[in-house]
């Protein structure tokens, strides 16, 4: 019989945990539609650098200081967690690392969507592996790993302050450390919109992010028997439908259009805002929470534009205003100790003052790291190269060679799927000479 | 011991619901492959309502008309419905809810290949909260919810009737009203093809349809004790085998090219057909039947060209004859009532019957709604706005802007991805003025 | 309590089955974006064949050659074996026979990306019908369906050896008997590289392929109960980190770039890898193995450079090479029997002969198989074919028409995306003529 909960449970988490690995394609699709055809091939490929080097630095490093035996709530330190056997509550351990790595990704992908287009690869490869080595795993410590957060009574189910607040705000100190790209903001204060460069890749995203959140949120239970398993996802579902609705709405009125991109950000946003509040609010919550995050998201996305800060494919609002907006939701909707239906304002504090923390914790970090790397091995391409591209800068490639034909000598040039051929060199053909 | 099975129903239910969510996914990108480069932001959108504005429609309203306690065999009325609970089988009524949200929002999602490339995107809208609100759920009731054709021994196992061959017909009924696209269709009778737009995303989208069917089929058991479970499943990879085959074969005969929307619209007529006699039919059977579907699907495009009523990616011959021709085959093919095996008709009487009603349900409540649209807030789009795309139009943006570039003034100018600049104003900029 | 584990086992095998098909839309994008533009859709059209005539001629022979009633060790000969009911480990004989045609067709994928781009699509046709039916499934029983080297104590948990291996070689035999692209090499031995069309879609692809994997390896159990099955997925995700990783720094090192195309191979060929020895091996084991893969696979691309064989996406490198890499390291690190862990060579042995039996014969078969094609029907397009391009001569359409428009008669012209107008006539205006 245990041998049956335990089957179910590992099937259960490892499903889950499939589905939110598969969410990293999704976080490539959406930026690489979202960023200029000169960067696609850049966004793709740090989203790569996610689920390598993020995935190892978190499994070699990072894990143990999250669930690692507790040390004063401050940090886990026993460095043999990811050791093989079963949890208490009948789940193999492997199966929880797998399910935790997948998870520490995500956070380096929001980073990697407001730092596009200008930042240098290899600066991205060291942040990648701080915040997934180090950064994030000491505040999850503190929401998840039995830390001071947890132990105050903050509830945060699957992650909008641990995950989406933490990464979000961290996303937006990056981004201030890197400046805006060139040619963003006017001196008299006005945007620059740079158009997505393709929509149905973005989309295309956006689905598959929609598709893997249920394994993000409902495989949060880490427990198949866990009765509240299929309310998770139903609320999950119906926050990204409310969400999406009303960005639909609140842009149709405002801009006469209804605009795709915030469609999608509408949704993710409700995504986010319902991922702390999904096994403690009811369906009829769900979908305010998510109505509320779709104008927030875009709301918040013109609050960034005001700071002059530049974020390529919204992912501060997205993910750190929804992921704050949510935690704090929970406080107001939560069935059981909610302030709307117990009138105590008590878990309201608990969790202004928790996902607060989860902000600082991510901007403070990330900003100094950020400017760790800028002094040291420098954080930003140079004008020119920022102007040609990092695809072919950093990766030898245009996305898209539509266009790309023999020469008269025989050889291959390459057409950016706009311009001139550029100055790249085949690199396999290097290899042969 | 009932913990388990519960918890193991609940998985299955939750992730099958999860991959039929995600078929929305494989509509966007097949239609937004299959239309015009200056509409695929608008297909895009449309199956965003889909998921959006009818997935709130049904659940608000629809799933009480739909499984509420039955009334006369007509209506369900209950709309506590959707109350916490388990269901007699051992599923969480949360679960069940989410399970048929997303089967309500594949019939609006037949309908917008329909009606791509010309409708008002307000009317879709509307369109869609009537269908997944009112009036999927009260044929859908007849079939499944304990109506008058359940009661009559009816078998439609996924849907062929109550999801495809009624949202097939209205989608039909829907594009009559519309009138087909300008230059469809020349005065001697010959049409003119407007070749897809994208291919490769085209076939993405089918890839997502063939995954997100296994849920569909087989998490029609809602349960995973049922021993017939696996059967289904092979059963409708057998028939979309099938069907893609026959289509292949058959476009290679008679136009000397293996077609690609044939193939694709074959595979998909193959799973269509399959989905309501897939837990009665044998293996042997199912690929019949695909085989059939898939040659079917090809002659019923012509038909409906005949007819003049355009239908930009086939949803009416892939839906609506794949749909009644399914339906049919379970009076002929099923292993304990069918006339192939039993020598009786009786089954096949009904299921003629039903189909039918579903049939005519779908047209005629879909044209009497696109008349009174018509009517009152316009249902389709001007000549011009039809000329220049739907995507700047309703949605700001040409789908892909691989072209897009800094004018003298610094500000963007969005190109399409072939022509000269468009009118449009980047929104977020006005946003910030 | 039989009935929970039966309906288990089927929820997950039918769940895995799923997740490998799904793979064939990972295959067919990867392709599609690393060819060129004008036989994208050719090769998306070979792996519909894949999953249609493919699979449909495993399910119908290969099936019963595989894992009939053993014949000395040679050969299954039972035609009953697809019956139903359960097998001996509380499986339902359907879901494991839909898992196995999902396996069937992976081999053809790998075949499709090495043949790509100047193969006659009929030929690709009889193929896949050969090898999906007859070849695969004879050594396939050798390995898995209790044949002479199943019974030898060789150990290829989820197939290195009989998917991987087996594909690759027969794979690199084909590519043989085909001959290189027109100018993919140079008389001075140089080679010609061909840009890959289409890098955010290749991405999409392996994307695709890596959360198939899960299915693959981990469903390889065929068994939820196996307390080995988390402990596989972590290994699974763990060798692709790596491989990915190892490849990014190695391009890095040699070429200043961090090249896409490799960093997506380099993950593939961590996941081929550690397939064989997911299930035998520690995760520290499973990330060597995996960064091995990832250096391992480029070398190997740059030695079928050498030896003049044209592997458009290097599936000879990716399959072949580290499926036959994967095989043998199984003798180095399993825990129980590797030369690591008890200093026998025994295992290690038989691994190696093992996989240079599968890889014999593959290429044996196959490139008999070819010569057979080739004096026969013809194996490969015409130079103006090739020159043309694929898509436009065997299908009829060209992968991208974002510049169609209308001629001064109203009819379509179809644009390549690049070039001048093509010869095709719309087919479906034929029809109706």
């Amino acid at each position: 019989m245990d041998n049956v909960v335990i089957g179910l449970n590992t099937v259960w988490v490892v499903l889950a945990a499939a589905m939110i690995v598969f969410m990293e394609g999704g976080f490539s699709l959406l930026e690489a539609g979202l960023v200029r055809t000169k960067n696609a091939v850049n966004v793709t490929m740090k989203i790569f650098v996610d689920l390598t080097f993020g995935a190892l630095a978190f499994y070699l490093v990072g894990f143990a200081f999250m669930f690692g035996g507790d040390w004063s709530g401050v940090l886990g330190i026993d460095f043999s967690a990811t050791s093989t056997g079963v949890t208490p509550n009948q789940l193999p351990i492997s199966a929880f690392v797998l399910f935790q790595i997948a998870f520490a990704m995500a956070v380096a992908s929001i980073i990697s969507g407001a730092v596009a287009e200008r930042m240098k690869f290899s600066a991205y490869i060291v942040t990648v592996m701080v915040v997934c080595g180090i950064l994030y795993p000491i505040s999850g410590h503190w929401i998840w790993g039995g830390g001071w957060l947890q132990q105050l009574g903050m509830k945060d189910f699957a992650g909008s302050a641990a995950i989406h607040a933490m990464g979000g705000f961290a996303a937006f100190a990056l981004a201030m450390v890197l400046g805006p790209r060139k040619n963003r903001f006017n001196k008299d204060g006005s945007v620059n919109v740079f158009a997505p460069s393709n929509i149905p890749l973005a989309s295309a995203g956006a689905f598959i992010l929609w598709f893997g959140w249920f394994g993000f949120n409902a495989g949060s239970t880490l427990n198949a028997l866990d009765s509240n398993l299929s309310h998770i996802a139903l609320n999950t579902f119906l926050a990204a439908a409310s969400g999406g609705a009303s960005a639909v709405l609140y842009t149709m009125a405002r801009f006469k259009v209804a605009d795709p991109s915030m469609a999608i950000n509408g949704s993710l946003a409700g995504l986010v805002a319902i991922t702390a509040g999904c096994a403690y609010v009811g369906p009829k919550s769900a979908i305010l929470i998510g109505f509320i995050a779709g104008v927030l998201v875009i709301l918040a996305t013109g609050w960034v534009d005001k700071m002059k800060v530049d974020d390529p494919v919204g992912a501060v609002a997205v993910h750190g205003f929804n992921g704050a907006f949510g935690t704090i939701a929970v406080g107001l909707f939560d069935t059981q100790q909610g302030l709307f239906f117990t009138g105590s304002s008590k878990l309201l504090m608990v969790q202004i003052a928790g996902v607060l923390v989860a902000c600082v914790w991510g901007f403070v970090t990330a900003y100094g790291l950020g400017i760790l790397i800028k002094k040291s091995i420098g954080i930003r391409v140079t004008a020119s190269q920022e102007e040609e591209g990092l695809d072919v800068i950093a990766h030898g490639i245009p996305a898209y060679n539509e266009l790309e034909r023999f020469s008269d000598t025989g050889a291959v040039e390459y057409f950016a799927a706009s311009l001139e051929p550029t100055q790249q060199k085949p690199i396999l053909q290097m290899q042969n000479k």
